[in-house]
């Protein structure tokens, strides 16, 4: 890994944009369609109503072209993936696409086979705003070879996919965010990194799903700056973690805690723990 | 609204019921069939489980006839409704309008598609004992014309609904409950409302579902006043609310406390607590 | 029942094993593929994260081949089973079966219908390491003849099911585990009992769907002695409920109490809380 870490001096600057995000995402309410994994849904609405959004888990085709139209971004996750729902995730993804809204896709295990690898290849054909994964997932689509991976963890530290999260957003487009210790974010040039969150959150299921819930709610409400907002999802998302888990006993605890602590999120506390910093590339 | 609530000066009669119903609840134990959405399942099965029902989710088409039968009540729920789900829900509906089994429709965002409007009243057609959804979905239904509404959130104060509900009452002879910050239950001539409950738990994915399941459960031990059970049902689980609001940190710790609350709700609580008033009309 | 109880002296021993497989799980962190049914999804991934082992909801048809060579034990629970599932549950099964993995089945609500009855019956003839249910459910296996059961909870003792656990063992090559106030696991001549656990945590829903999540753990590290192993399981997993039972209000605090027990289960508090003991026969 040749890029290093660099603090920016006035990380204030992140921090400000956090609540300034946050608070536009409790006053606007964008609404969020979600088509993603069983496993994820509850904790996917939840975190979406604790920012202050309103989730939609919709996954109907026939209802696509009347719902997905008043939807404010889409969020698609391959975590339970079939073939039945492969056509509603792409008439979803392409009616975003067709009519400029963001949408993000979360690739979950994009390397456990040829048809999920195939399935996510697809999808990014239909130019999501965004990709959400872990090293693992982001190495596999950007090999775009069948690796199987360990089940739906990371077995990649975050840092050694710079390289390949770099070349599969210039090759699509989309913003490209690894979640590991630390989250990076590129857009192909630019490369940052969020800090927050604690090692406990991968010992509850979907909370890397539901960041991407979140990502979509934040990209919804300022999409010129898809870059930026995926770093401040990424970092709120993180700092709630933080502070659910000063109050944890272990992962349920923790994650009833992360989300009381999103809801209740104030400034002070969300603008000293924001860490976001730029890499040099 | 011409309506004015007028408090009942004995209100101890609706307390009194409330506790009644509740330990027959808890001593029979009836059976609910549950055909809901995915986002909900798992809630709602902790929320008949702690007030003494027995819940079962079973949605396969194969199993309607054989499973139906033994169940006292049926609870549906299109929220993420798919067309291979609909033919289930139509039989489960259909067997327990033949066998005058207790039903209850949650008719989540009734207005987000023509099909889901056209399922929903499709559904309508087969009798449902009670009807429960937010403003905006009676109102949807009422006017039995596709108006997209604000994901499954509602955007019209429940007392606004009062004459949809009514008329969608007398149209298909169910009890039509309305959920807000004040729960409105009519039988098409007779308007009550239950006052209990807090505004956090719209914060909480699957409340809305999970309160029809608990108005099943209700009717299921008392059929011949579905009218009563279902404000019973919706002041009740308000009075849970109420109870794990005050242990609260946000949405998630209000979660569990409502869970808690419902399953340890004694008389003296539950009788202080219950605020059902009848409304002029 | 002509089986007696008779504590074994030294129960250190099952409690240093418990201990071993415990440390075992966590450091190997089996990958194990859950074919379950949408209620238990988010429990039993928590359930199996938090025991260190590495859960993935996986059921696509397609993947089965791509897949299931990589994990290392497989969990099927037929809870909301529908024709459309059944396939790949079967191809997993065959497949686990072919290459010697073991596999584990949960014969929800076996009795519920024909349809359930039979596929549970089709997939025991792909020889599961363990079928684990409560007495309702292995008494309908047993005599496999359809009598309805009262929704998905157990309306039979689990120690009035021995014979039939044993005679099912016996006419399968399967451990038999049935789930009571005392858990019985039995490999058709051998009996014992697992007394660890509270009655609130059948008030919470999917217990039983995790705790054979949790059985697949074990026998993933252990699969010569799947005996030993899921009476193990069970045991641990009644031991992290009896100490969230102390932490708890309810069923809701109950199930996060657990599973944060689960998390940091210590050896001294381990070794000095299971009870197991081997029943005469």
């Amino acid at each position: 890994m040749e890029a290093e870490p660099k603090v920016e001096p006035p990380s204030d600057q992140w921090a400000d944009k956090a609540w300034t995000m946050l608070t536009t995402v409790r006053r606007q309410s964008p609404l969020i369609q979600c088509i993603t994994n069983f496993v994820s849904m509850d904790l996917m609405a939840n975190t979406l109503l604790s920012a202050g959004a309103s989730p939609a888990m919709l996954h109907t085709l026939e209802e696509i072209p009347h719902f997905t139209p008043h939807v404010h971004a889409l969020c698609l996750n391959v975590g339970t993936l079939s073939a039945d729902w492969l056509p509603s995730m792409k008439a979803a993804a392409n009616f975003a696409f067709n009519s400029s809204k963001p949408w993000v896709l979360d690739p979950v295990a994009a390397g456990a086979s040829g048809f999920r690898l195939n399935a996510c290849l697809e999808l990014i054909q239909l130019k999501p705003t965004v990709i959400r994964g872990n090293g693992s997932e982001i190495l596999a689509l950007s090999k775009a070879s069948v690796q199987p991976t360990k089940g739906v963890d990371s077995s990649h530290e975050s840092t050694d996919a710079i390289e390949a999260a770099k070349s599969l957003a210039q090759a699509t487009g989309a913003i490209v965010a690894v979640s590991g210790a630390i989250d990076i974010v590129t857009d192909g040039k630019r490369v940052i990194g969020a800090h927050n969150g604690v090692a406990m959150m991968q010992k509850i299921t979907a909370t890397g799903c539901s960041v991407t819930a979140l990502i979509a709610a934040f990209v919804a409400v300022d999409p010129s700056n898809a870059f930026e907002a995926t770093a401040l999802a990424l970092s709120v998302f993180g700092v709630a973690g933080e502070m659910g888990m000063r109050l944890a006993k272990g992962p349920a605890s923790l994650r009833m805690h992360l989300i009381d602590s999103l809801y209740g999120l104030d400034e002070a506390s969300l603008i000293s723990q924001v860490k976001i910093t730029t890499f040099c590339d």
